[in-house]
């Protein structure tokens, strides 16, 4: 494939989705051809061919290879012990589903290690019937399993300061993953203790030493919440909310209460700690919003990403991931010239309400300089804002619920940075 | 909610699915009333919740209360050097996806401990142009991501002896699992190295010390075959072939070439050893049947199944999960009552082509004996088979590609046992 064959569908080098071709020969640079196929030094039997190498085991682990891929946290604060977060290494991952062990956290007093078999699960306030379950009771319910996002909605909020970071896509972005999570439909639960028409509100509180607390209308209760068990098959990790949480689908994070002990029915909400001093955003005119629950519809470029290098001109594969709190995703869009042309990618993963999607776009970089963004159009027709656009309606008193279009330079050294536009 | 209002849907205690509510109160056992609520033992604070916990990690690890679930494997047979398998827990898995570290294995000379940079992938044979990738090369092409069972093709195969083993739904069937599989189109690759007209296979070859190959028709190869990269978001596990495998959607696993360091374009099958000494069907008459690809339509009751006891009367949730290598899941139907009876049980999972799906029926066990059966069929409307049907059409001189119904007998102890009806 020569270079004049390249379809180009949108500035500075963004070309047809549909060249799934000739990526090698059109510059990729990945190719090698037939003088290394003699019986040079680089086709000798690896070592690792020779030997037959250890059977199967009962829990596997990654390749020694791959051990870099870590989830990144702050420093611990002695004064907020067990607080803080962890960031998934969103430039590493590909596809959709994030494997358990680099699911993102983040805890209020850390992870409490709690024993399932001493474990309940209460239903109180304004029911029929106040009701306990044990662990061993949950599990005999019916369940639904249901491949959803998660997202803290602090995530992203460093875009809104006066200042670009010097930020990578998992230090800016790494506070949302993805899995499928198994659980009961809490309106289940509900019906079993029969909500009082007077109950507006559901109090979910968890067992760790914050006694995380979250306020959840009834209607999303009753509609898609489920009480969590699983998490990719398997009985959810600790660190998630081992044995349960709570699992709000397209709400923000925080909601999804871990290590979930109490649901309590009330009329109105409970203003709980984490829905007045956290988690509310703060307005222009310093009056605070509650609540801001369902996740804004996003996309962000994976890679290229902050903080990489491209070391060749050449195609690319401009790859990353897109969701929405309010339903699934329809389109992304990518530019290459910072927003003045833009051109469709291709999803190239499953389509579900409220999960990840995983886009993809060719896009040939000639060594000049160049500004990479995405932009996602949700089921509902919501369209992802540009920075300017969050804050001329948020104002960034408070960093929570940002959902702008992230914008990474391209610089003609091949530096990759994030910058404002 | 009483007894009487539950709505039978077919013999021996099936329920209609849409019973979803009072589960408790109608014979689960498993909810406690006001009594329990006031300041008895039961709800006082756990220790876990008066002390901050540990924060976040790196990489985390599964709780220690569930370090029970194991791959099950044979134990090592000398002669076989890193040869045998390892069997998915599919009993204490729920959803569909399974975890990496929980996903079945099966070797043929254990597993090679491969350094991704000295690893090489060659397309030669029938082609215009040979080619040689490097790991770091193939990273840079377009990947897609997809849902996709893999299942051995011996999974099941103790079915068809004369006597029923006395099994789990693990030792009997666990050799199948489910991931999202990230990686390039086969078909890519091959239009790079470009395909001459006489080329109808593609022999594909691992690293590993068995070089084990197998073949893979020119047809499969251009429509949905990948080179995987990626499994579950991370990169593909040393025992699922580091740092890369062939997978061929819906196929017989031992197909889905691990460590692929080969593929070969021929104008015949190579006839490795692996599809003639084995993964080849003896039928009745002592020929050899080749090939068996897709597996078949195939479901299996999670729980109840093989070792468990019921320890009460009442409402059990019938789950499992079923598959097709044809396609996707239509519909699953349970027995409670050996096969004479049917009931329709609702999917409770996302359904994608070639994956696995969730399915659940409630049941009401009213301490008499019950065998309990599920029955698949895929949206070309292939039926899942009885035992019988497979063994008047194959024979049992080969167990490969059985994917007829499993029946799980319960007895008045609540013991469930493997039987042949």
């Amino acid at each position: 494939m020569t270079q004049e064959k390249l379809e180009r569908v949108a500035g500075n080098g963004l070309l047809s989705r549909r060249h799934l071709l000739g990526m090698g020969l059109a510059g990729a640079g990945s190719v090698m051809t037939n003088s290394a196929l003699g019986a040079d030094a680089g086709l000798q039997i690896p070592s690792w061919s020779k030997v037959p190498g250890p059977g199967a085991s009962g829990y596997g682990n990654r390749s020694s290879h791959t051990e870099h891929m870590q989830r990144m946290s702050g420093n611990p604060n002695p004064t907020y012990p067990g607080g803080g977060a962890s960031r998934s290494p969103l430039a590493e991952l590909q596809g959709t589903i994030t494997p358990n062990s680099l699911h993102f956290e983040r805890h209020h007093a850390g992870i409490p290690d709690i024993d399932p078999s001493m474990h309940k699960l209460v239903i109180n306030g304004l029911v029929r019937q106040p009701l306990v379950f044990d662990y061993e009771d949950l599990l005999k319910y019916p369940m639904v399993s249901k491949i959803h996002f998660l997202e803290c909605s602090g995530n992203s909020g460093s875009l809104l300061r006066p200042s670009p970071a010097d930020g990578s896509a998992q230090s800016l972005h790494g506070l949302v993953s993805c899995a499928e999570w198994t659980g009961i439909p809490l309106s289940t639960l509900l019906d079993e203790a029969g909500v009082d028409p007077a109950a507006q509100w559901v109090s979910a509180v968890g067992a760790d030493a914050a006694s995380m607390g979250r306020s959840v209308p009834i209607d999303k209760a009753m509609d898609d919440v489920l009480v969590a068990l699983f998490q990719n098959g398997e009985p959810v990790r600790p660190e998630q909310g081992y044995p349960m949480r709570l699992f709000c689908p397209g709400w923000e994070g925080n909601i999804s209460v871990k290590w979930l002990t109490q649901l309590k029915l009330t009329s109105e909400p409970s203003q709980f700690r984490d829905e007045t001093s956290k988690y509310t955003d703060t307005l222009p005119d310093r009056n605070s919003l509650q609540f801001t629950f369902p996740m804004g519809t996003k996309s962000l470029i994976t890679s290229p990403s902050g903080q990489m290098a491209l070391n060749r001109q050449g195609i690319y594969q401009v790859t990353g991931i897109a969701w929405s709190g309010r339903g699934s995703i329809r389109r992304v869009e990518v530019s290459a010239d910072g927003g003045r042309s833009w051109a469709d990618a291709e999803i190239e993963s499953h389509q579900s309400d409220k999960a990840l999607a995983r886009f993809r776009i060719p896009w040939e970089w000639s060594g000049g300089s160049a500004v990479l963004q995405s932009r996602a159009t949700d089921s509902e027709g919501n369209v992802q804002p540009t920075r300017d656009a969050v804050l001329a309606d948020h104002g960034r008193l408070s960093s929570y619920h940002n959902h702008c279009i992230q914008s990474w330079a391209v610089n003609s050294n091949g530096g990759v940075a994030n910058v404002y536009v």
